[in-house]
Order: C-alpha cells, then structure tokens, then sequence
C-alpha cells in the first residue's frame, strides 16, 4: 500500500526547496526596506472570520473552503487567504492602540479547494502585506511599489502594474445602476459566468477574458468618481509617478474579494502564451470594522508565489540554488573510517557544510558523490595519513591537491574559501 | 462582534516575529553546515498515512488529530508530526532510487487537540531532520549532534542529551515479557496511566514521573539486547564520544512514538522549575516498509520550537531581534511631505531600510517616532530644504546633524552605516 499527497498539494524537494528559500528571503528583505514586520497567524480560523472577511457570497466561501469541526464542536476553516487573519489579528490584539500605524507582512501557506489545473493548487502560498491604520494615498504607492520591488529582486521580467479606483461603497452603489443599464440588453449574449455576476457583482462582468470584445462604450467607474475618490487616486497615481513606478490604468480592474475601495491593482507578467495576473491587492477601509475592530482603513497585496516560481522557471531566470558542500570526506581503510564522523564534527563546529559516506562506497563512488553535492574540496583521509596526522585536501575544479596537518584542515578551508 | 483566534494557537506578534526568523535561520545554518537540505510536505495529508506511520494505538491518532473530510469525501488531517509526511514523500518521489542517502529537514507547523496548558499549543511548530538509506552508526551521533548544535548556536544553556537503545522489535517483545514480570505485581500501586500503558506499551512506564521511584531493581532494556543491537549502541557512544557531545545512557528512555529502533534519544533542558524534555528522535528502520516503500533504514529527530523560545527567554538568553530602520524621513511643509514617497522609494531601492509618517504628526512626534523605530540617522526635509536640493541628517545617538545634498542621502547613509 503505497500513500500519495492529498490531490492538489506538491511536495517541494531538495533543488527545488532552495528556489523557494530564495523567493521567501527576497521578500524579507525588500519588507526589510519598506519596513513592514512578520505577522503569524494560525493555519486555520473560525469559520465565520472568513464569512466575515471574505465575503459570503463570494466564490472562496462558497464552494473552495477547507471547513472541518474540531474536536471542540466549533466550526474551523483552512485559511484561504491572508488578510482575514491579519486583521483579525490586529484587533484582537488591539495593534489600533500603538501610536505608529501597523505595516505587516506574511508569508505562508492557503488553501483553497478549487478545480485542479495546472499552476493551480489547493495548498498554494501567498507572499502578503496589510498597512493598517491610515488612508494616505502614499501609502496605497508604497504598496504598489513594494510589491513591484519584490518581483524585481526575484529576477522577474517584464512585470506591469494595472491601478484602478473602485470608489466607495456609495460611488460602486451608482455606478452599478449606470452599469446594469448598459449590460442587461445584452445579457443573453454573454457567458454563464458572466450571466451570473450580473446578479451578484457586475462590475467583475467588464472583467471577463470572453465578452472583453464587447464592452466598448460600458460606462467607466473613473467617470463615477466623486471628489474625495478622484483626490486620493490622482495623489497614488502622482506618486507612483515620483516612485518611477510603470503603471497602466485600468478601468476594468476589480478584485475577487469584495472588500476592496479605492485603489485595486494588479502586477501582470508574460507567461507561457498568456498574460497572467500573479498578484494584486488594493485599500479596504471597511474591513477592519466588519471583522469587530475600531474603524480602521488598510491596504493591502497578495501575491502568489507558485505563479512567482512558475514565471521565473518560463523565463529562464531561476536563480542557481546554492547548496554546496564545502568539504567532501572520504575517508579509506577501517581507522580512518571510524574517525570520520569526529573529524566532520570539528569541521562543522568550526562553521564548515561538511558531507561524508554512509554507505560504505568505495573511492571512485565517492568523488563521484562529491561532485553530485557540489563539494568545492575533497578531504581524503588513509588509514596510514590518519597516523601522521595528515590528510589530503584536493580542489575538485582544479584537482590540484595538497597535504594538510589534520589539525588545521578546517583552517585552511576556510581560508580558501575566504581568499 | 469580535473573532478570537483558535483556542491553542498564537499569534506572533512584530518583536517576538523576528526571535522566531532568528531560531529557524540558525537551524538552516546548522543543516548547511551537516548537509541537510530542505524538504517541504502538505500541511494536510491522508488521515490512514498517519494511522500507519504513527500508530493506530498511539494517544496522537486515537485522541489528538485534526481530522477532516475534505469536499472530494477524503479523509484528510492536518499533519501531527513531520515524520509520516516526509517518509511518504520520500517513497511517492522514488529518492531511495538516487545514488546518495537522503538526508532531509523541514521547519513548520504541526497540529496535535490536546489539552490547552502552558506552552503547550495545538498548532505548534517543529524543526526535524530525517536521515533515510543507511543503517551507519555515524548517522545516528551525526544527527544527535545537528540538534545539539542547533541549540548550542540558538544560545540555550545546559542542554542534556540522554541516549537509550530500543533495540529491534524482536529484542523489544523479549524484554516487554521480563518486564511485565517484573511490574504485574506492583500494578494496583501505580498510577491510572501506568496502569493502562502497561497493557499497550510496558516499556512508557518506566518513564513516568509520578511512579519513578519505585522501579529500582527493574531489568534495563540494554541487558536484553543482542550482539547486532549492542554493536551498533556501541559504535553511536564512541562517535558522540568522538564528537565531543556530552551525553547520559538513560536505559528508561522510551520516545512516545512506536516506530523507533535501536537508537533513542532526548534533549532535556533546566526550564521554570522542572527539567523539560525538549526534543528528542532515534532510529526507525521498519518505518519506510511500514508506509509503503522499499525497506530502508532512517532516523531523525523533531525539536519543538516553542519550547526553545520559551527556555530561551527563561534563561534570559533571547537574542536581540533587529528589525531597525536605516532612515527615518521626517517631511516638514506641504511640499516636502509631497516630495516624501519618491524620495523613500529612491532610498529604499539603493537598499536602505527607511520609514516615514503616514499620519500627519508633527515634529516632536515624528522623533519620537523614529525612535520607537530604532532608526539610526532622522532625514529631515523642509519646504526650503527641498527648493535648495538639500536635506538634514542626523545621527539619532549622538544628536549630531549634517547637511548633505539631497541626491547623495543614500549613498552617505550607506558609506556612515558600512563605516
């Protein structure tokens, strides 16, 4: 009986685990910059968060959410985004009483039970952040720029950003009606799922890759904008400007969540064939208090990092992932075998990535081994060297080899390594 | 209404975010330097993997697992240990097909309904290693020695390693029979656990804390072992001795998971009071053939990160989190506070971490501010200063302020802090 992984999750290996450290470090960093600081949030909340949060007629909680009883008999869901969470967080902790704003960031996994198809998977991970606390539009150009940074130091290529205004409440309230008057005629030409959002949230309509042909004319929601909406888009986009941000308005831009108002974007990238959305985000100054909390605005993005690694793999530009060995040893004849694993010990106390046999193979085998782990040297240790207190170090790109007082080996790698 | 995180999960906060990126950077570490590589597995996977490698009688299958029916009728649970999953992940890869052993780790979150308690939480997280494909004594000290480097570089003090031999489960069913004999008679004396572990797992009683005294003149599981059991014990004690790691032979030490062979072990440390068990691990050669896979031979350990962090801040040993800002930009005027976010952004994408106000305060505040910040230089822009191309620095620990021009701030911060 062999067992598998759950459908629609990966198991991600040695080789490949590298390139993820390497995605979740440029995060850190670039956070490290914008000074934006690690919140952790638990895998799984109350059910209702998510209805709360997320919205409950949107697709995630009707159809895609892990949702299981505890042991307790309370219903709990499989977290399948990571602003609920955040900002649950952050009232509960009551982060609305520090004098600063909070500028948080995570990185983790999310879950979703969707359709399985390619890119798309049911654990899949999100790189996100949530500046909490204030509504200047400076703030919804951080962000943005943010985000573009991260994709920058990945190595990305050719990534484009897409900002629109979704207005308030009142403004969408508005321009809905001024919407529906010019989708309804032609409803029955649209696709089911366009059908469909016209009841729930039509302004996803004009977003639809099938009908996108035949919206030309569809009223524009940047021309339903009152003041106060037009004030703060104009100052993001001045300062997406100052930031030397490449940006491109999109009218029809509106998220999946329902909470977004004012400023929504996106980062689009070339993918195989297609253009792929492969994150966004936007401000919500109505969830804090939906979720129980003071009032408080935010803005936030989520990016996906399987569609970040995805990308990198078509475009060539995955980095080399570093896991190289510095000294292999190999250690020949039954003395010099039983003191290998002190030797390894020292090498490795003294701050060296050491790698050895355990598998009794013989000479040949084992610079073969070394070569596989990428060994910059190779220690070679007799039985009749371990008597002199010497070792042999051989440089594998170079073969050149040396002998070494067994005592200063560690020394002399490091050494080498430094030169 | 508000919503309250699950009962037994934490949030980790800004401040105790970076204690916990310190504690996993230096396990990474630690795994570079003995050639572990990472390996990531679901959060979720088939309930029956655990029932199979965990054991069906264990307290963690029977009272403690998340389980769940996904929405495909799948009974799935949310992973109670790291062992299972990468063994599962190991044989559905086909890594026992490479040339090289497989020696793996892993960093994240574990699941386990028990009793809420001090330091004990339901989602907890663990750092384990998993060494698969070779029966090498060296393996075993090796990976006793990786966990008590992991704690030796983390900071905590004291740390005890207690090793036992468990022998095969041939030796175990010889010595279970002698044993019995000698605890039957004493049975109505010990307490309820005892008293029902003496059926399932005779072996645990010793271990209890409650009835310790009482088993003076008890047979030790290391008089039972054959010369196989008692070679391979024999050879890990001369490789730690080797090593340099100070260890203790503990003949009750029993792991509370069924699968372990030969090799045994635990970390204990001097906590709040009482000596903690703070990881532990050992040898599972059954386990690989148990899941499904060719019949290999594996150990490994898993170390519970809340713990550490806990025994860390008992024994005042928390590092300094560093989350501190190179600059923080203090925009005075209309104008300035305009020019603020181009300016941040130029900042930030030569590399410094900078931060500025986004709630309109005024000057005494914005010092304050940057102090709560931990920013080394305040750069201080006013209408005028902008008009000249000029900006203030200033050097928050010594007070001392400059003018430099306004296009070399980065670069000057940059020279100042690499000084």
């Amino acid at each position: 009986m062999a067992f598998q992984k759950p459908p629609g999750t990966q198991d991600v290996l040695p080789g490949n685990a590298e390139l993820w450290q390497f995605v979740e470090k440029t995060a850190r960093e670039v956070c490290r910059r914008y000074r934006f600081r690690e919140i952790r949030t638990p895998i799984f909340e109350a059910t209702d968060l998510f209805k709360r949060g997320v919205g409950e007629t949107t697709d995630i909680v009707e159809k895609e959410m892990y949702t299981f009883e505890d042991r307790g008999h309370r219903s709990m869901t499989l977290r399948p985004e990571g602003t609920a969470g955040v900002v649950r967080a952050y009232v509960e902790n009551k982060l609305y009483g520090e004098p600063d704003i909070s500028k948080l960031y995570y990185i983790g996994p999310m879950f979703r039970y969707e359709r399985a198809q390619a890119g798309r998977y049911r654990q899949f991970h999100q790189f996100g952040v949530e500046a909490i606390g204030s509504e200047d539009p400076a703030l919804d150009a951080e962000v943005i720029a943010l985000g573009y940074a991260f994709y920058k130091e990945v190595g990305l290529r050719d990534v484009t950003v897409e900002v629109n205004s979704v207005g308030t409440p009142e403004v969408r309230a508005a321009f809905r009606a001024k919407l529906l008057d010019f989708l309804l005629p032609m409803k029955e030409s649209l696709c089911k799922d366009c059908q469909a959002r016209m009841e729930r949230n039509p302004l996803r309509v004009l977003d639809c890759k099938i009908d996108q042909g035949k919206f030309d004319g569809a009223p524009s929601i940047l021309d339903s904008l009152d003041e106060a909406c037009e004030t703060h888009f104009s100052r993001v986009r001045e300062y997406l400007d100052a930031m030397k941000i490449p940006y491109r308005i999109n009218p029809r831009l509106v998220r999946g969540l329902d909470y977004y108002t004012h400023t929504a974007f996106e980062y689009k990238a070339q993918g195989i064939g297609a253009i792929d959305t492969i994150g966004g985000g936007g401000r919500y100054n109505g969830l804090v208090a939906d979720i129980g909390g003071d009032d408080r605005p935010g803005v936030g993005l989520g990016l996906g990092l399987e569609r970040t690694l995805l990308l990198l793999e078509s475009q060539d530009a995955k980095p080399a992932a570093d896991a190289s060995v510095d000294v292999y040893l190999i250690a020949l004849g039954e003395r010099a075998e039983r003191a290998a694993p002190g030797l390894a010990q020292a090498w490795r106390d003294a701050g060296l990535a050491v790698e050895m046999d355990y598998q009794g193979r013989k000479m040949k085998a084992l610079f073969k081994a070394a070569e596989r782990a990428g060994a910059r040297y190779a220690a070679i240790l007799g039985d009749d060297e371990l008597d002199r207190g010497e070792i042999a170090l051989k440089e594998l790109s170079t073969q050149a080899q040396r002998q070494v007082p067994l005592a200063e080996l560690a020394e002399t790698v490091r050494a080498l390594i430094n030169e």
